[in-house]
């Protein structure tokens, strides 16, 4: 499978949005690709909150990587991580199993996307549980359903209450969600299994820093989320910052202590550490300031997408950490490759903004369609169900998923409560 | 949920088929039933080797135990691993996450399966993989996925062709499933993603002590399943034993050695230690000698069933471990502990043997129907597929197990092939 060709050859760094989207755009065309890794699999990581409450089974978000290039005879898909690149050499060196393999780049396309961040209280991370990676998913998952396991079996406590609460830190979109899927799974789901109505008081609360939820997004939306998430039952505490996270308890800033096992950080993400190796200077977030091209002020070679590049929009701001820019900034970062082969001259990066949405629970959603029309409610949760589906067809034609995924959501059941380590 | 009303109280430990049969048949009876288990789902075992070849999804066989008994409100769960069984106070005593919960029986029935043997020689143990659970699927999909991640990247040696070669162990059904599904894997699926026809040879190899396959069925079935798995293109090894096992090689008794990482033991199984704890003297298999009416021989209030259990035919041949005999024990002991609390009389396990079938890849399968009726190739492999869809939805009306394991089987796609810790 080596490159033995003499065609450009690149090497993309990152299997998300970003990286599949530009390998997908360099399909069949004069160069030869390489797609690194460490999972065998693209994660639709909007519906990471799904697997985490027991709504989709990991798989059903999880496409191996080879089976999306199987048809492309010139992407090549390589698991594992890249421990060093040499600018000068032109190499990447990534460690596959218990080898390292080298590879040479005529450019090379970093879009490893984002880690969680605590804003540099690092002490928060050892008792919060993350939502980035499928695994991240699968263990809230087993944690969820194990905690409701044994609190069954015991007699009341505040220790008890402690097991049947969870806190979900962070009002952005994957907050919201999170916190409005588990308020369901408890409700509609764990509830009657286990007879918690009676005997064992199930809490999710989110707290947000800030005074209210999507801050970047218009007042009145989120209102409609704080409103929506209040409605279904989730207690909302905002403005009020987190201060400490034990394995019993989360303290506020303002001295309230809620008895809990389960916190779930939210709150931010900054550019995945792959950039690192490439001695050149990063923005405080960790991610590689980038031209307009989308390459690195020092290396025209080096292209930086979606989490990991910094760039600023006409107005001056940054643009957000969001999928449509990784995806879009990958196909670009492609096309430009092309058209740098070609002789022909790059192009500009302009973001097509679509507006966003979040779903807050079954017919409760709130959404900005093209930053224009705000939606709320049910008809926000259709546009949304719809585009999902959409954006989960374009991946793969997979029959199942859409059905499996249809089907749980209408029919208020989980079929994937299953504690597998 | 603990029980506080005066009906007799069956504890169940294992919900294995022969637990959740003996469950059900007490459903809406006169009885308060607690299954215990250390996992909160049911394994549908038989297709166990289809996680572990990628066309399954593991929550496609796991069925959550709450979830089957959802509207029993007689028949209670805990998921948890029995510590100590009291005989003179009628308690059992089960670990529950951190604690330990003591729950008193009128009756009680063992149903705990069963574990690998490795007949005396443990030391092949550490190097080899099982597939007795759901975890163990995943061990194996895993790790075989990531054997041919890594050597489709190194250079040709042993080393790397040790990665994709399989041995499995053991020529019963499970052994033969496995091997034939195994080889399609690598056929159909990983050949073409990874390019592996042209540099990779992957070898498929099944070991029997004995001189022939499926032994205790006639030799006319036992050849046909040896001829379709050799059409198949597994190589089967007959009438030797394996001395070795260490992460490098296979070592058999006449002393070949065969480079490979990843042995499948499939060979025999023994009772699960749940047993030991009653302090009655087993088996050398580990089972508890019962009575034909299934109750243990010093204490009529225990019942053992399935593998865990030790009866003799009328021939004096003990009843094999198979899932059609735990089913109907575990009605039987279901049933006749009603009878015991009516004052009716007891009665007498009676085997009901509609034969077996072993599937060996794709419109391959061999049959033994009533063990009367032998079957091989493509009928047999329609009354197999036509069995299993039959027993899965007797189990749950799940609509999407249904179309994504027909969709996968018929248009030769292993959706499922993610590496996921």
């Amino acid at each position: 499978m080596n490159n033995t060709s003499q065609r450009p050859k690149v090497v993309i760094v990152g299997a998300g949005f970003g990286g599949i989207f530009a390998a997908r755009t360099l399909e069949k065309k004069p160069v030869d690709v390489l797609l690194v890794d460490a999972n065998n699999y693209h994660t639709f990581t909007p519906l990471l909150y799904q697997v985490a409450t027991c709504a989709l089974d990991p798989s059903e978000i999880a496409y191996p990587i080879r089976g999306i290039f199987r048809d492309s005879k010139n992407v090549d898909c390589m698991m594992g991580r890249v421990v060093s690149i040499d600018r000068a050499a032109r190499t990447v060196t990534i460690r596959v199993g218990e080898r390292e393999v080298v590879e040479s780049y005529d450019y090379l396309i970093l879009s490893a996307g984002s880690v969680p961040t605590y804003f540099g209280n690092d002490h928060l991370r050892a008792n919060s549980f993350e939502l980035r990676t499928l695994d991240d998913a699968v263990k809230i998952r087993n944690h969820i359903l194990r905690q409701f396991e044994q609190a069954v079996w015991m007699p009341p406590s505040v220790q008890r209450e402690a097991m049947a609460t969870i806190v979900v830190v962070g009002g952005g979109p994957t907050g919201l969600e999170t916190a409005g899927a588990l308020y369901e799974l408890y409700n509609h789901v764990l509830g009657p299994e286990f007879g918690v109505d009676q005997t064992l008081p199930v809490r999710v609360m989110l707290v947000e820093k800030l005074e209210e939820l999507l801050r970047p997004y218009p007042d009145k939306l989120s209102q409609a989320a704080l409103d929506q998430l209040r409605s279904l039952g989730v207690e909302v505490v905002l403005g009020v910052s987190v201060e400490e996270i034990t394995n019993e308890i989360v303290r506020l800033e303002d001295g309230t202590e809620i008895p809990t096992r389960t916190v779930i950080w939210t709150a931010g993400v900054k550019a995945a550490p792959a950039a690192e190796h490439l001695g050149v200077e990063l923005t405080l977030g960790g991610a590689l300031p980038v031209t307009d091209r989308l390459s690195l002020v020092e290396d025209k070679r080096i292209y930086a997408v979606g989490d990991n590049a910094y760039l600023e929009d006409p107005q001056g701001q940054p643009y957000p950490m969001l999928i449509p820019v990784a995806k879009q900034q990958g196909i670009l970062a492609a096309k430009n490759i092309l058209r740098e082969i070609e002789g022909a001259k790059r192009q500009a990066f302009v973001y097509h903004d679509r507006g966003i949405m979040a779903t807050i629970g079954r017919s409760r959603a709130v959404a900005w369609i093209y930053n224009r029309i705000p939606m709320r409610g049910f008809t926000a949760w259709v546009a949304w169900l719809f585009l999902h589906l959409l954006s989960l067809m374009g991946f793969r034609n997979k029959l199942n998923v859409l059905i499996n995924w249809t089907w749980n959501y209408l029919t208020y059941d989980r079929s994937v409560r299953v504690v597998l380590d």
